[in-house]
C-alpha cells in the first residue's frame, strides 16, 4: 500500500513539545505520589479543571508582560467565544472555587496535578507543555495559613527525597514592599505599571545582580545582546530605599522580622507587613521549621496579583552550570497570598493562598541529586519464538509466566535468532525462554540470564554455535518454567 | 478591594468541558493503575507524546464523516505552521513510531494514557475532553499479535473488576468485508468514499437494527427528526450479500470461523480474511479465551483505517436506559490492525495494531455494577481552633498526627465551634480533636468521634451545650493524642 508513495508526511514533534518515555514517566509517576501523600496528609483533596477555560475568566497573569497578549494558546469556540488552554493551575481554581462557592466547605484545602501551556518561544529546554503540582487553601484570612503552606513546601520536597539542607523555603510579605513604594510616591491606581516593573526588577536579582537590579529600577538596563529593557524610573534616593529591603536579612527568622519591622513600619501597610511576617516567623519556631523555612526579604515573585506573604522553594546544593562552573540548582516553585484573584468573579471576601511546584525542573534535579538509576528498571521475560506455526505455544509460556505475576511476552515479530536476542536486548528483558523443537520434545525449556549472558550474546551469529557455548544458560523441565525463571529475577534483583 | 465591584466575570466552565472532584479523580486513579499493571504484565512499555500535533501528521480520521473539517482543535503556531490537539491516541502514536523509528525495539508494545480533544458539539454526558487508554503493537504483522491483544483487553477488565461472564470482546476481519465489496462491484479508488458508508452502516447495527443498515447500505435512511442521510447506493442483492455476512455467526469460534471461509473465500481478500480468523480462533482456544473472546462478523468498527482484524470490547450486563428500560451497557472499547497508518509517514513496512479504552464509560460501568462505594473515602482528622492566638497549638497537635501518618490539619478559618463542626462533616473527617483552655491547662485533648457523633452533632449549638451533652467523646491526655485517634480510626475502618 505504501510502497514508492512520494506523498509521505513528514514525522515530526511540533516545536517546543515532547514526547516522554517510560524511565520518566515512571519516575514522574513515583515523585508525584510522594507529593500527593504529603498533601493528603496535611488534609488536602484533589481536585481537576478542565485544559481550557473561557480566555475571559483566565485573565491575564502571565510572567511575561512584555507579550501582553501572547503567552497563552487561545482558540474561538463556534459560538464564538474565545478559549484558552490554561497556562497555570491557579487561575482556573479561582473559577473553580467561584463558580462552586457555596458548594464548598471552606477553608477549601485543595491539589490539583498536570500540565499547563506557554504560547512562547521554545528553545532548548524550554517547553510549551510542562507539569506543575499545586496546593492552595482558599477562605483562610490568616497568616497560619501562609505559614502552612511554607511548611508543606518543605514536607513535600523531603517527601521526594531532597535532603533537610539541601534546599530552603523562602518567605518574604509584599506588604513590605507596597509600604515603601507608597512611600517613595508609587502608590495609587495611575502607577499600577511602574510597581509592577519594581516587583519584576527584584525578581531578577539572582540572575540580574544588585547593579542589575538599580539600573530596571532607575531608567532601565541593556543587555548584553543589546536590547533596552525600559526601568522604573525611580530616582536614585527611591532605588536605594526600596533596595535596603533585602538588606534586613538576618541570621535568624526572628531577627530578620524584627529588623523589617524596625526598618518598614512607617505606612500601615509596611507596619502590616512586618507584623505579618513575624507571626509566620513565631508559627515556624513552634513547628521546628526554622532553617527550612527562611524569612527572606529578596523573596517577591514576579506575579502582580500577589496581596501579602510570597515564598519560593530554592533548592541549595550545586550543579554544572552551562559553563561548567558549579551553580545553585536554584527555584523548583514557589507561590503566595492572592486575595482579589477569586474576587474577579465574586463580590464575597475570598482569601487565598497556594503554591506550584514545577514538576518537571523539580525531577531534573533529583536527576541530578541521585543520578539516573531510576532508568535501570527490568523489561518483560521474552518467549523466543522459532515456528510461527507453533507461536500459540511461545504465547502459553508468557501466559504462565504472567499469571505468577512476572512481566512476559511471547516475540510476535517476523525475525529470527540473533534479531529476537538483540530485542530482548533492547527491552532490559532479565532472561529469554527459548523452546525450540528438541526442547518440545523432551518437554524442557532453555532460559537464558540475560544479565549474566549479555557479552557473550553479542558475539553469537546462529543457532548452531549459540547451541555449542550455551552462556549463562540452563535447560529444564517445562513443569519447572516459573520457579526458575523466578530464581533468576531473584538473583538480580 | 472588591466590594461593589460591577465589572466582575462571570464563572463558568467552558462548554462541554467539566471539573473533576477527589473521588472521581481517585477511581479513574485506582482504574489506571490496575490497566498499567496488566499492559506491562504483557511486555507494554509506556509512552506520552504531546498534547499538539502538527495538524498535518495527525491526519483526519474522526470517525463522523459528516463534519470533515471539524472535529479537531486547531490553531496556527506563530510560524503559521497548524497544529491540532490530539482527538485520540493512535495518529500520535503513528508519528511518534515514524520519527523514532530506529531508535525503537521492534515489534514495538506501547500504552499510553492520557485526555483527548473532540471539537464537537457538547450534550448531557457528551464532553469535548476525555480519557483513553491505549496499547498498541507495531511491527508484528501476525495475527498472533492481534489475538494477544482481544486476550489483554479481557485480562484488562477482569483486572479493573468486571467479572468474567460481564463482558465479550467480539473479533472480526474487515477482509471479509472487503471481499464482499469487491466481489458486488465496490472495490477501487474510485469507491472508497461508498465503502465508508457501508462500514459505518454496519457499524449502526446495535443503534439502528438491521431494517436501519438495510436503508443506509440502500438510497438512504430519514431519522426520527427528520434528518435524511445518504445511503452507499448498493442495489438489494448487494445490500443483502453485505448483511449475509452477519449471518454467519456460530456458536462456537470455529464454527465461525468455518462459516465464514465457506461463504466469503470467493476473492483472494475474502479468503485471506477467513483464515486469518481461523488462525485467530485457534490462539483463543489454546490460551483458553474461547467465550471471553467472541468470533463476531458484525464487529466492522468505523474508522476507515483499519486493515485487518477489528475488535471490541463490551460489557453485557444491563442497566436501566434512559426510559427506565433495562439495556446492555455496550462498548467500552476496541480496536484493529492499521497496517497504513504509520505507512503516511515513511516508505518501511510498518503493520501495526492496537485498541482504546474509554477510561470514563468504564469507570461509568463500574460504578454502575459496583456501587457508589468509592465515594465513602475518609477525610482528615481536624483539630479545632478557638483562640485564634493559639493557632500554633493546634498546628502542632496536626501535625504530631501526621508525623504518624495520620491525615489531619488544623483549622485554618475564621469561624465558631459549630462551623468548625460542619466543616469537619463536609470533610469527611472521621474525628475532631479539641483542646480549649481548661483541657491545654490540665493536658488534656478531647477526640469526638464524627461517625458515632454525626447524628448528634447536628443539635448542637454552642461550646456550653456541647459541654454538657458530650456525645460520642472521650478527653484523654494529650500524650495518648496519636493512639486514641488510631482506635477511633481502627474502629471505623
Amino acid at each position: 500500500m505504501n510502497a514508492r508513495r512520494t506523498d509521505l508526511t513528514q514525522a515530526r514533534t511540533p516545536r517546543g513539545f515532547a514526547d516522554r518515555g517510560a524511565a520518566e514517566l515512571a519516575a514522574t509517576r513515583a515523585m508525584a505520589d510522594r507529593i500527593r501523600e504529603t498533601y493528603e496528609l496535611w488534609g488536602f483533596e484533589e481536585v481537576e479543571t478542565p485544559f481550557f477555560e473561557y480566555t475571559d475568566a483566565l485573565g491575564k497573569f502571565l510572567p511575561d508582560q512584555d507579550r501582553p497578549n501572547a503567552g497563552v494558546f487561545s482558540l474561538q469556540d463556534d459560538d464564538e467565544q474565545w478559549m484558552s488552554l490554561r497556562y497555570d493551575l491557579t487561575a482556573p481554581l479561582a473559577r473553580h472555587v467561584a463558580e462552586n462557592f457555596q458548594k464548598l466547605a471552606k477553608p477549601y484545602r485543595s491539589y490539583r496535578f498536570g500540565p499547563v501551556f506557554r504560547n512562547e518561544k521554545p528553545g532548548p529546554g524550554r517547553f510549551r507543555q510542562f507539569l506543575q503540582f499545586d496546593a492552595d487553601i482558599v477562605g483562610a484570612p490568616s497568616v497560619s495559613a501562609d505559614a502552612e503552606m511554607c511548611m508543606m513546601m518543605a514536607d513535600a520536597l523531603e517527601a521526594v527525597g531532597v535532603k533537610r539542607g539541601d534546599y530552603v523555603i523562602k518567605v518574604n510579605n509584599r506588604k513590605i514592599l507596597d509600604g515603601v513604594m507608597e512611600a517613595i510616591g508609587l502608590g495609587g491606581e495611575e502607577n499600577a505599571g511602574r510597581r509592577l516593573t519594581v516587583l519584576r526588577a527584584i525578581d531578577k536579582l539572582d540572575r540580574l545582580g544588585p547593579d542589575g537590579v538599580r539600573a530596571l529600577l532607575g531608567d532601565g538596563r541593556k543587555d548584553e545582546s543589546g536590547d533596552f529593557t525600559k526601568g522604573a524610573g525611580l530616582d536614585e534616593a527611591g532605588a536605594a530605599r526600596v533596595l535596603s529591603i533585602l538588606e534586613a536579612k538576618r541570621s535568624t527568622n526572628a531577627e530578620t522580622a524584627e529588623a523589617l519591622a524596625a526598618e518598614f513600619a512607617a505606612t500601615p501597610v509596611g507596619a502590616k507587613g512586618a507584623t505579618e511576617l513575624k507571626a509566620i516567623a513565631d508559627l515556624l519556631a513552634a513547628a521546628g521549621y526554622d532553617g527550612r523555612v527562611s524569612v527572606d526579604p529578596s523573596v517577591v515573585r514576579g506575579l502582580e496579583y500577589y496581596t501579602g506573604p510570597v515564598y519560593e522553594a530554592e533548592l541549595t546544593f550545586q550543579i554544572a552550570g552551562d559553563d561548567g562552573k558549579p551553580i545553585q540548582f536554584g527555584s523548583v516553585g514557589g507561590g503566595g497570598r492572592y486575595d482579589g484573584l477569586v474576587g474577579r468573579f465574586m463580590a464575597e471576601n475570598t482569601p487565598a493562598t497556594g503554591f506550584s511546584i514545577g514538576v518537571s525542573r523539580l525531577q531534573a534535579a533529583l536527576r541530578a541529586l541521585k543520578g539516573e538509576t531510576a532508568e535501570a528498571s527490568t523489561g518483560p521475560v521474552v518467549v523466543l519464538a522459532f515456528d510461527r506455526d507453533r507461536i500459540g505455544d511461545s504465547m502459553a509460556l508468557a501466559a504462565r509466566l504472567r499469571a505468577a505475576g512476572i512481566k512476559a511476552e511471547a516475540y510476535l515479530g517476523g525475525s529470527g535468532m540473533k534479531a529476537q536476542m538483540k530485542y530482548a536486548d533492547r527491552r532490559k528483558s532479565p532472561c529469554v525462554v527459548i523452546q525450540g523443537s528438541d526442547e518440545r520434545d523432551k518437554g524442557e525449556v532453555t532460559l537464558k540470564d540475560l544479565v549474566e549472558g549479555a557479552k557473550a550474546a553479542a558475539a553469537i551469529a546462529d543457532r548452531a554455535e549459540w547451541t555449542e557455548s550455551r552462556p549463562a544458560q540452563v535447560t529444564v523441565p517445562e513443569a519447572r518454567l516459573v520457579e526458575e525463571v523466578q530464581a533468576i529475577l531473584a538473583r538480580h534483583r
